[in-house]
Formats: structure tokens, sequence, C-alpha cells
């Protein structure tokens, strides 16, 4: 649950969001952009939590990773539902991880 | 709940986090350290969730002014008690924020 990822640099997608009242297709949507995320070049994990708020870490091995993963199809028509349907607010943050530590 | 912050670029330090069985003085000192990141110099927002895993991303003008809250005594000493008792793991990610975008 929590990413294990290389030395960096890499970057990190912070997308932090406010769920709408519409629930239709949301959870299995979600799911399923996990599932693909983790299939695209580039991908090195991701980390989520919602508490009110929802928060979802992604970290990938470069921007072209990043844009790459934007770009892909189904995606795309998740991204555009999202905005419609499931999302009151939401921001996309694209970060460079400059270091890291922990136990 | 969705920080507001200024155009990029500023740093975000994305604290990961799963918590030990320890509960001794946890959410009051959660709590405090939120407040008392509030007040630091070059302090511009934080978003928090924890659904198993905790995610908190707070959000700093500069470097200086992560390396400045990281030396805070009082921050010290929670940073301490959090290593020792209060969680199992936790990663640290220090992240310069190229762009944003959302609604």
């Amino acid at each position: 649950m929590i990413a294990t990822t290389p030395e960096p640099p890499y970057y990190a997608v912070i997308f932090t969001s406010l769920r709408s009242e519409v629930d239709a297709g949301y959870a299995e949507m979600a799911e399923r952009m996990l599932a693909l995320a983790a299939e695209q070049p580039g991908f090195l994990g991701v980390e989520s939590a919602r508490e009110g708020v929802g928060i979802t870490v992604s970290y990938w091995r470069d921007p072209e990773a990043i844009r790459a993963w934007k770009a892909n199809l189904e995606h795309r028509e998740a991204q555009r539902l999202g905005h419609h349907q499931w999302y009151r607010h939401f921001r996309v943050r694209v970060a460079r991880v400059e270091r890291e530590y922990g136990i």
C-alpha cells in the first residue's frame, strides 16, 4: 500500500479530488484505471486514500510516461466521465521527486 | 480540503504512512502538526486522507521552507515519536511541482 519506488529522480502525479453525488460506475472505473495504469510503460507504483478528500499519488519514470498515460484512450474516456459526472473538484499536480527517505 | 496553491513551480512533501497499533497521543499530535505547519514561512497548503494507508501532501514555496519545517524543534519531537511509536512504515518524498490543472 506504500509504493516501492526507485532512487530519485522520478515523477509523481498527485491527483486530489472531491466527489460529486453521482456514483454510477465510479468504483468499477477507479479500479479499472488503477489496473490499467499499472500496465503502462514507466509506471512505478501508486498510493491512494479517500477520507472526504481523495488523494491518489501515482509514480512514473519520466514526463513522457505521464503524457502517454494521460493520452491513453480508455483513460481519456475515464477523465471525461470524471470531469462531467464523478468529481465536483479535482487538482492534478505533476511533480519531480528529488529525494525520498523513510522506514 | 483541496489546497489552493500558486502557479508552479513550488514544492510538495508527500508523506505516506502505515500506522502502528500505538494510539497514545497520535491524534492530538497530528492535529497540532497541521496547525504548526500552517504557521511556517513558505507554507502553501495541505491535503490529507487516511484509508488504511495515510497520505498527507503539504505544499511549500521552496526547499528552504521544507528544510526549516523539518528542523522545527516541536516538529522534530513529533518525528521522533512517529518513528518510534506511531508508524510501522512511512515514506517521505520531496518533489518539485512543475504543472497543475483541474476544476
